[in-house]
């Protein structure tokens, strides 16, 4: 029998995803869960990637006309009274502050004192918190467009958790904006997903299909949902981002009105949009693999770690000078508009573990050094996408570095996108599509499935289907042509098509 | 009688101190009231102010070791349990989540449901939950140190809440670190509250005084607390920033043992520290006049303002045209190492409106061109620290824009530390100290006031007088020569001297 190839990361992939997912997260030193039910913390490389991420949407947002604002964390509960469908979606699972203080306890210990007259619960999501104060500050058409984004922590008690994917308390931001007119507020209900689009594909490289929700899919309290669907190395979907049309649902359970140019008065349009730390979650799934977490190059927080190999102190002396004048000068090269960002790993760690070290964090370029190395004036690269390593002369890999990163980022991209493509299919009949949502080995999944394009007829007709297979209804594509075909469940006659797949 | 001068601000400064600055934050735009009790709204332009704020310290927080990280917002209450200073000290008034549900009421309102078997509570501080984390994480001398900053919201249910001084929801960064020796934690202590002085001082424009905390206004459970105090124009003292090191007493409570060098295991030396949203309520304080807010430049997210004047279409083009080509000049210009910031305004307002709008908010250097400007080549200059405008040559006000945000800058600093110099005095007996902080008209205090330098001989003595006055030692000055003198209360020889005042 072959012996299987040595892999950093145990399990790999095919043999059991959802565990490779988590012991990728930790041997990238990413995250861990916390001593509190459902929340995690957030490691210095894992949290430095989300700044990474932050910044980049940040310049986005502000870009497109948003201001950053900051409203409470926590909200009256008879805020949530007020939007019947939103308290659906919402408020079910959520905590609940009810006291205000701590007091002794008769068995040395501590409880609960001061009981709030009104509860409070920790935000979800802050639509109505938000509203009540747009409310007080929109009174005429000249105080709109509200455009402003909020980056906060929220909170939803979730009963089963994964790191980065679905998390009791996570980090987000929340774009929440007021219009004068439907038709901007639909305007700006694209520009946002179309924001996130351009930040998945050209920061994370990332694939997405933008597309909108179907009502049982959409935001509680919404008239359109927008999302960014993302497939998974497990092909299963990724909701990464959505951006959503609130009508004027909102502004009347908060009575957000102002004084048209016409002298009437209107109720306002309203959208709110957000991504959050699941997009960690989604750069682990979409590029990583059975060796670590993969970076693109774009959000890596160290784009290349300069190892510098040597037997003593003498040589020491020698390489350390070399890699410090090889940083400077790298350091001057820009990458995207950026400088290139440089660690020298001078840690005392055998060189084997301390190159699979950064091999497991995802860091895109190692770049060792010695003493042979520096007589010949070269350097000896390893690229975190491709398996083996190669001599370059110092000044080559100095002047074509933009070139070598910006060729990485594409591949990951391209990559990505060949696995979608490969794996999303057209369905015709419900044989087919049983077939292939549905694993060949039930007790232990294998990967299976994708992203399967079906004509529908009706939303309601498919539930029980989709329950059984635990499918749901992605998005309708934004781009898709307007076509007619057949229900693959029924055979009628429908202009409704969707992407199907399991998701996370 | 003379007709007292116009202000923008009523009532003034010296009228009505604690209302001025409510007035000053409302006219500004910085921040409101929200419907939830003791909870703030930080408005767009308030926000951008701790961006910058926050961007500044992060840097330099990254420039000496640090990196940031995230830890979960609830803590466990048995962990509130372990440490009974600390509890003492922030326990007693904290949110508690005690359910985690919403069920619907009979009604038709909601309640709570879905009782956790143990209550969580948002965190005061995070050196309980931060400290847990980091028991796992030290193992061997090796591990350490360990250097995490964390931005978050913190929240003590306080009772008397005032904006960005005191309120029961605030944002901040809390430093948690945890090393070898006592040695090296102390000297960490020192390292950071040297940054806060650093960025008080050359970002806020805030001359501030470096000392140490005596046992009762030390942080509950640190061995030695350091802070930053500084003088706000009432002549009241606000704590700005602190540095704890906390010795042992949080590593032993959360048992952060490590294996030292010599094969011993020993508890580890912890320190933490933290700035606050409370730093824009000191900036506040520190410049802002009868006007309105007064911005250092150095954070202003608006450093010029243009504000184009025209009568009639024909004139708007060419004004706007030549705005447009001042803005792109202006832009390329750097101050303090970043591009200098510039907005057009060119809303359809009354000029003396507008213009006054920009004063109210501290924009630092407001600009109008008109037709009869650009035929010179010129523009008028108002500097928001000087009380007169001036036209100058257009080329001139571009090349030395660097100069003006310079001088401005200092200008703020020097009269900051004028007001702080001109009333700090020495006191020596107990009638001086009485009248020092007697205010004359007690029904509506005067501003009255300042530092006062005393030698004392024990804190207890001092407790009923200095409750009384409602005076506090706000420290023991760092570069105070080592001298002996008589306690202003009790006469008694003594080396101890500290800086008493009023304080928020
Ligand atoms: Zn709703
Ligand atoms: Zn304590």
């Amino acid at each position: 029998m072959a012996k299987a190839a040595q892999t950093a990361i145990k399990p790999t992939r095919s043999e059991d995803y959802p565990e490779w997912y988590q012991q990728v997260i930790k041997a990238a030193d990413l995250a861990e869960n916390s001593p509190v039910r459902g929340c995690m913390v957030i490691k210095p490389w894992g949290y430095s990637l989300w700044e990474n991420m932050q910044r980049a949407l940040d310049d986005m947002f502000k870009a497109t006309g948003h201001s950053n604002a900051y409203f409470p964390l926590l909200i009256p509960m008879s805020y949530l009274e007020k939007e019947a469908e939103h308290v659906e979606g919402f408020a079910k699972e959520c905590a609940v502050v009810t006291h205000h203080r701590l007091e002794p306890d008769p068995n040395g210990g501590l409880r609960p004192a001061g009981k709030l007259e009104e509860p409070l619960i920790i935000r979800p999501t802050s639509e109505t918190i938000i509203g009540a104060t747009y409310a007080k500050w929109v009174q005429s058409y000249r105080d709109l467009p509200i455009l402003i984004n909020q980056w906060a922590n929220v909170m939803r008690w979730e009963m089963r958790t994964r790191m980065f994917l679905r998390t009791a308390e996570f980090l987000w931001q929340e774009g929440h904006t007021v219009h004068a007119t439907s038709q901007e507020a639909i305007e700006e209900t694209e520009r946002m997903v179309n924001v996130y689009a351009d930040f998945a594909e050209n920061w994370m490289a990332m694939p997405v299909i933008i597309g909108s929700k179907t009502p049982a899919e959409r935001f509680p309290g919404a008239i359109e949902t927008l999302s960014i669907e993302a497939m998974m190395q497990d092909r299963k979907a990724l909701q990464a981002g959505t951006s959503h049309f609130l009508g004027q649902n909102f502004s009347k359970a908060q009575e957000i009105v102002f004084q048209a140019e016409n002298g009437e008065r209107e109720f306002a349009w309203t959208t709110s949009w957000g991504v959050s730390t699941r997009l960690v979650g989604a750069l682990i799934m979409t590029h990583s693999d059975d060796d670590g977490f993969v970076l693109p190059p774009r959000l890596a927080p160290t784009q290349i770690v300069i190892l510098p190999i040597y037997r003593d102190q003498s040589q020491r002396a020698e390489v350390i000078e070399y890699v410090e004048s090889l940083r400077k000068e790298l350091s001057e090269q820009t990458y995207a508009g950026s400088s290139v960002r440089i660690e020298i790993d001078d840690r005392d760690m055998r060189g084997g573990e301390k190159k699979w070290y950064h091999v497991k964090r995802g860091v895109p370029i190692r770049v060792e050094v010695g003493p042979k190395d520096i007589e010949k004036n070269a350097v000896f690269v390893g690229r975190r996408d491709q398996a083996k390593s190669f001599g370059i002369s110092r000044s080559e890999f100095v002047t074509s570095i933009d070139k070598i990163l910006t060729e990485m980022q594409q591949s990951l991209f391209d990559r990505a996108l060949e696995l979608r493509e490969k794996n999303t299919v057209e369905i015709t009949n419900e044989k087919d599509f049983r077939d292939f949502f549905t694993p060949k080995n039930e007790d232990q999944p294998e990967v299976h499935g994708g992203f399967a394009n079906c004509f529908f007829s009706s939303e309601e007709q498919l539930d029980s289907l989709l329950k059984e297979l635990k499918v749901t209804i992605r998005c309708i594509p934004r781009d898709a042509d307007e076509q007619t075909g057949t229900c693959f469940l029924t055979g009628e006659k429908t202009t409704q098509k969707a992407i199907f797949a399991k998701a996370y």
